[in-house]
């Protein structure tokens, strides 16, 4: 089935204990089409300024991304971020900041793109993911992130979107703030309770949680990866790996879910080994299907 | 096969955002037994001086802990130690710590202990658990215990320990600062290259990972627990569900040891959703099966 993304196109500058990166090309709906094209055609929507120095359409050669969607403004800036990791590479700070064109208004979603089933909503104001929202006609699985200036500043708007939407993925931090509780299997339960199907909490190095309004529950750790040069991008590539496996499979059972949750984890573990999306492109199904059978060999018991 | 373990026994003080629960029963071979003791029998080598007010006999009771390791001293004083959780329950403040009987003399391994197969070194000065496995005959697996004042302070019996046992169960701040590696599937490797056969790095409510020197992995998410009422004690009863069934079990192929931490693990859950023993006391082998297959449940995909 159809795959959309709406999210940010980025020039990031990237600093961690391996390197600095600089101006490299980064941003959610970027790095979420190039973990999700390995599964699934698609449907590109974000927008850049006339600074932008990427070449999406090269950079997506091959992959099966329909770039219909990307928006060039040629009064406005590119998106940018440059953020610095320590030592454990879990912990990140934002050294720069400009939002620039995603501080307008969104992209449009273009005619053909209308009809798209499966929808991945990355991270941005949630009236905006509304808006994005309203312009597809009859999606059949809606997954969003969030961060925690949104639940801190836009709880109402974020609660609306919550309601119209299946599935949300956000990480911990960000899980226990908008259920104000500590203990995250209590605050999955009451994010469920804010009127969704779904809550996956991502845990960087220590995997992911989902819990399900149907009562169940999977727990899977992260994939054991020994090179661990830039985690940026790794949430999104999660999240691209998940709903890319899901539009494959064209439906949204609960084992389907189980399995789209260990394709982000392995797409995942693929990204934070490289700076940028060097670790994504040089990957085929073949690498992630070894990586997917090592990840069910070393947790089976 | 028969299992003894040497560690501590303690008066506690704990202070959770759920609680003060003063003066009760605490210490590394107290947990251990009551954890490991659901499996197999226990053999128990401890001491306490004339304060304890506890009778260790009455508390086992029903449940096959062999006391005669356990060694009254009158002129001395029962170990002391007063702690503070956070509210993420995982950081925790040490806010008194009085060694009293654990500064003098370990206690002597009974006669009768000395041809004891499984053995479990709790926490202490890696001098002091070599000396006490040296008491042992022949034993066939030893696992132990060690923390960052070791590894700062005694690192080199410490790795004179690590050569003479077979497994070594830390937690992830230690195992980092003994590998001096951030990444803990690296730092497992170099832990081995130390000369053991495995090494088992506890995550908190992330869970643990096994690695072994026959290249074997194993990642195991912690039991989903909605209860958290006080930590203390959460290893050491995961070191008694993974010895207490590898002992039960008799043998430590590496099949075993996944299951083996699976037990741990599900001991551990039910020690922290009360404070001091009272949330193992209670549990029968029925319980520890149900929430095996409960883990088994939400980790398989």
């Amino acid at each position: 089935m159809s795959l959309l993304v709406t999210g940010s196109i980025g020039i990031d500058t990237v600093k961690t204990p391996f390197g600095v990166s600089e101006n490299c090309l980064g941003g959610s709906s970027v790095y979420f089409s190039m973990a999700a094209s390995l599964f699934t055609p698609v449907r590109f929507v974000g927008v850049v300024g006339s600074d932008c120095p990427f070449d999406l359409a090269r950079i997506f050669a091959g992959r099966n991304v329909d770039l219909a969607g990307l928006e060039v403004r040629p009064q406005s800036k590119t998106f940018r971020w440059t953020g610095l990791y320590h030592n454990n590479m879990d912990d990140r700070t934002t050294e720069a900041l400009e939002l620039n064109v995603l501080a307008e208004a969104p992209p449009k979603v273009p005619e053909t793109f209308k009809d798209s089933e499966f929808v991945f909503l990355a991270n941005t104001a949630p009236a905006l993911q509304l808006e994005l929202l309203e312009q597809i006609e009859e999606p059949v699985f809606v997954a969003a992130d969030t961060m925690n200036c949104w639940i801190e500043g836009h709880l109402n708007d974020l609660k609306t979107l919550l309601k119209k939407i299946d599935c949300l993925i956000i990480n911990e931090d960000e899980a226990g703030m908008l259920a104000a509780e500590h203990n995250l299997i209590r605050a999955a339960q009451k994010i469920l309770n804010m009127g969704i199907d779904a809550v996956i909490i991502k845990k960087g190095e220590s995997g992911s949680i989902l819990c399900h309004a149907n009562g169940g529950m999977f727990i899977l750790p992260a994939y054991p990866a020994c090179d661990v040069k830039d985690p940026t991008g790794a949430g999104d590539s999660f999240a691209g790996g998940f709903m890319g496996y899901l539009a494959q499979s064209g439906n949204t059972q609960f084992e389907t879910l189980k399995t789209a949750i260990a394709c982000g984890t392995v797409v995942a573990s693929f990204t934070i080994a490289d700076f940028s999306l060097d670790g994504l492109t040089a990957i085929s199904k073949n690498d992630i299907d070894q990586r997917l059978k090592t990840l069910r060999n070393v947790t089976k018991f």
